[in-house]
């Protein structure tokens, strides 16, 4: 397939054209720097562009047979500080892109949501995707208002969209700068001698993904006819420190804690259901916590850092 | 009080503006048009601005205890056009409002959502607060997402709201266009022998209130220090068929019916759960629908058309 990714310089995204490569599809990169930040396989075109520029995206979209939607300005501890600017790069941007796609007659979207804000505080673990959306900060009440809208554009407009709703993926490439996750920060800080912050008593419990995982689904999603929404997820859930302990095994260094107060957006718990999406693509997560961290560890050490 | 209505010159908020008078309450209007379409009472300051124009709010916020927010440039009917510009205008702007808010320091909002369209198709009926929320039009997908971001002011900036979820408001002063209630509409067009559109077979069931118990128990909110969400409504539900034939009792016309295609905006059954407004606001709807109606047609009948 042609496909065109958008966000595909980021995290998530780079892993996943790597993937897309890899099955032999046909891949450009909208991003919205000059270049990459991290640096694309040779054979995939990389174009500077803006999700709220619909003539750029109308440019691009011209003989694409599926895009993929990664894109977004902000993540959720960043959301907050400027919600006005959350909703106009990326829900406004999201309408842009769609009302693109149906005016060149481009169906099939694969957008990454998110996991781990959608629910909000959930009603019962695992989340099921069928759970009630409440999110509460700016990043996930914008997720939600873009899936509901994916909904309102299969019906009014025939777009065939499959939502994969990630929780938390770790791996090669991620940010280390303390605000796309915490296993890079932690590894890096690891690595560098210095203490690690933790918000609240580090008893959070997230559900980590390796990337690759993630990526596998998404590719299988993106490749398959289904619409809907499923989680990304491992299914299982970690604590923080947890994650401490396994950062100092794997690593062999100490990692000294300092504890800040808790922030208003994080959920206590966030364990995700896998079943809809093991059943509907013969998917299942394959690296465990402690082999994903220990392949980012050597991907760090090996100086591969973007 | 000073209370600040947005959307002061609509059909609701004009009728809301007169309860607020009535009951002593010092109110300017803020209003998109130079002057309002709908005569004000004397004692009432209309401003011109919008919501997006953070400055202009800002001027207007000096000294006001609490905001009245009704403000929408769109209708159900009509969101789905351009949910870029629904977004823009009625996101945006509330984000707008709310920043404002938190700048000079005023806390106290009431704002008038849409019980009629953040439900979607129902699960159970008649629809309670608790209900999930899952609109599928981008008029409810807006207001949805401006309901979280109250909650989240209030959780970060301590915005203390109350939030009234209308469900189908007429009666005098309600626009007769064809885009704001069928009410208004229908009789219109028997006042003027013309026939009527139905959207679908005219089973779709609406649950109907009279703007007057509406505003009522808005300023029974606003003025409360009660936060939160409540349906405000008739809790009864009258099919499209049934309004038509009130109508014709009503005004003793003729009402020729044409029908036309269903709208996919339109739910089923929509009937609104008030017990929680009853309890919290010792409110109850006063006028039946019959009653109401005649006293609209009267309204229309005495020329007092806007």
């Amino acid at each position: 397939m042609k496909i065109l990714v958008i966000g595909g310089g980021g995290f998530v995204g780079f892993n996943l054209v790597a993937e897309m490569v890899a099955r032999g599809h046909e891949v450009t990169v909208l991003g919205r720097r000059a270049a990459p930040v991290r640096p694309l396989p040779p054979v995939v075109t990389y174009v500077q562009g803006d999700l709220t520029d619909r003539g750029g995206l109308l440019a691009q979209l011209a003989g694409v047979d599926a895009v993929a939607h990664l894109a977004s300005s902000t993540v959720p501890s960043t959301g907050d500080k400027d919600p006005i600017a959350d909703v106009q790069v990326n829900l406004v941007g999201t309408l842009t892109l769609l009302e693109a796609m149906s005016e060149v007659g481009c169906k099939r979207l694969l957008f990454v949501s998110s996991g781990g804000t959608v629910y909000g505080v959930p009603q019962s673990i695992p989340i099921e995707e069928t759970e009630r959306l409440n999110p509460i900060c700016s990043y996930g009440i914008v997720k939600v208002a873009i899936e509901s809208y994916l909904d309102l554009y299969a019906r009014a407009a025939g777009l065939s969209h499959v939502t994969i709703r990630a929780s938390n993926p770790y791996g090669p490439h991620q940010g280390n700068t303390g605000v796309q996750g915490v296993i890079g920060t932690f590894l890096q800080r690891a690595q560098e001698g210095r203490p690690i912050e933790i918000w609240g008593d580090g008893s959070t419990i997230r559900d980590y993904i390796y990337v690759s995982d993630l990526c596998h689904l998404c590719v299988e999603a993106i490749e398959s006819p289904r619409t809907g929404t499923y989680n990304g997820a491992s299914g299982h859930g970690t604590s923080l420190m947890h994650i401490v302990d396994i950062v100092r095994e794997v690593t062999g260094r100490q990692l000294d804690v300092l504890h800040r107060p808790g922030r208003g957006f994080d959920v206590p718990t966030s364990i995700l259901g896998i079943e809809k999406a093991r059943h509907d693509f013969h998917w299942k997560p394959r690296v465990g916590l402690r082999e994903g961290v220990s392949l980012t560890w050597r991907w760090l050490r090996a100086g591969m850092v973007d």
